[in-house]
């Protein structure tokens, strides 16, 4: 065989440290630098999901993985809720590029001594949230291992939609944002306290309902970009930013901070907004579009896009609204 | 929300025990009857890979994990070969659908303390091992666990052929196999005892090399079945034995038994044929074809296929070649 050091790419050395040192994002990067793409990938890493030629068609894709103790936890909610959460996952991230879902596949890794009742249940969440998109659980791979983990890929048709990339905005575009934001995210800050209510926070972080059908709306209403909200508003809203060249100002008055959010941040003496600029969990979807579109149903405008770089909020660089990063300590 | 147990297929009630109590390919089968499949599902669960419709064309879709000290052990082998292995599992259930692989998506779980060159010699492999089928690395996702594991998903284009799945066998068939056996397994035995030689076999172990365009080449000529050798050729031939309704002969003069094979195992003490019969990391492909077909290059016929259910080995039930099965202990 020959020697694989000699098909590496020139140009890319191999950097020292730990995964936690160079953070997910550089992580990604790093990994990205070293990945050439072929002719038959239309959109690559990068963006919610790749667009693939597939005997003509073009083809959605994407995966996501959800670990016991960082995405989930056992004891926060049943299994069903897990797969219904790790199936939205995918499917907003599908519904992000403009499409819909039609199936996924799901590897699941397990200890030995898990009760088959939370695999089988975890299996109907998937199955349910998947119906919400008229698609079917199509196959998967199980392993024993120490850690309870699941992986899901989606993938997803365009049905003759052009696909929505995070690079497209222009200056001048309205932002607009469809579905929840930092409803999940409260609920998880409710969970991490050990408390179970208020219940509808606590349900949004368990059973996330993503606007699935505004994708494809919006990719036929000519959305310039797109991306859903999973890194948290301020964070995603980041990387359609870097990825079009442009800025993006957010006017936090437009923001929806809704009564439960409200009561809870008082409760814990926070700012109810900061749930709202860098909660994830609840894959709301952000969109560009034109000024003067006509936005489709469920969007509601934000902010604009501006020149310069970054992501202001009422004319501020917001701090500390970085959003989830992993391997970050 | 409603009541998840509402959404419950009747008749599928939840059994007791652990994932170890009922074993993998229980599990696997008390998850399929709980998914129904849609009308652009064309080949479901249960085969090597699932078939989807997607805007006119058939999409090959498949998923598999690689639990570290389950699937491979960072102190056997570079991190390269991990990849290398890692995109051949995925993407020999492509070939043997009869279809080659054009893109992979790959979900990385790591502790914080792993490597970045590490992860990076990973990618190279997994980009390097899809560069055999002209496919990329399109896309992927990484989480912060306790585990090392690594899901490669890859979808594949049957390029106008039609799947060739398990269930299609006919009495009068004969079975064919391409691509080495046992060598990989022999290579791990080798590893397990602390051995780095015979090379030859833990090369075969870190870094196997399937026969790829023998998929298609194999749909080309009309094979009636065709599955990869992962879990041990009479495991698998009896995936395709039950898939089919039928029984299948092999025998075993017909075999190759390599010379490196022979010497390990005269040096362990051990039968070489146990490893020709049950070892699925070189990922062979074994199909069966009508009587009298003029068989792809590289294809040699190793048995047929009768009436009756299950393997035979020269005419007797072989024992304790049942090949890998996670979860039981």
């Amino acid at each position: 065989m020959s020697d694989p050091a000699a098909k590496s790419i020139p140009g890319t050395p191999l950097p020292e440290g730990t995964v936690a040192d160079l953070g997910e994002f550089g992580l990604i990067s790093a990994l990205q630098r070293r990945l050439p793409q072929g002719s038959d990938v239309l959109i690559g890493p990068g963006d919610d999901a790749a667009v693939l030629e597939v005997d003509g068609a073009s083809v959605v894709l994407t995966t996501d993985v959800l670990v016991s103790g960082v995405h989930f936890r056992p004891d926060w909610g049943p299994a069903y809720d897990v797969g219904r959460r790790a199936a939205a996952a995918s499917l907003a991230d599908v519904a992000a590029m403009g499409a819909r879902g039609t199936a996924l596949v799901v590897a699941m890794t397990a200890p030995a001594d898990l009760e088959v009742a939370w695999a089988l249940r975890l299996a109907d969440g998937l199955r349910d949230e998947a119906a919400e998109v008229r698609a079917s659980v199509a196959g998967g791979d199980i392993s024993r291992s120490t850690e309870l983990a699941v992986t899901v890929t989606a993938i997803g048709s365009l049905e003759g939609l052009r696909a929505v990339t995070r690079s497209g905005a222009q200056v001048g575009d309205v932002v607009a944002v469809c579905g929840r934001l930092g409803w999940a995210e409260a609920g998880l800050a409710v969970l991490s306290r050990g408390f179970r209510s208020p219940r509808v926070l606590v349900d949004a972080y368990r059973r996330p309902e993503p606007p699935y059908v505004a994708g494809p709306a919006a990719a036929s209403a000519g959305a310039t970009a797109m991306c859903d909200v999973s890194d948290g508003l301020v964070a995603d809203l980041g990387h359609v930013a870097a990825a079009s060249g442009v800025g993006i100002d957010v006017d936090s008055s437009a923001l929806d901070v809704a009564e439960p959010i409200q009561a809870v941040a008082a409760a814990y003496g926070m700012d109810p907004l900061h749930w709202v600029l860098t909660g994830g969990h609840d894959h709301a979807l952000v969109a560009t579009f034109g000024a003067g579109s006509s936005l489709p149903e469920g969007f509601v405008v934000i902010g604009e896009v501006v020149t310069g770089e970054g992501v202001r909020v009422d004319g501020a660089e917001p701090e500390g609204l970085g959003g989830h990063a992993h391997f970050s300590r």
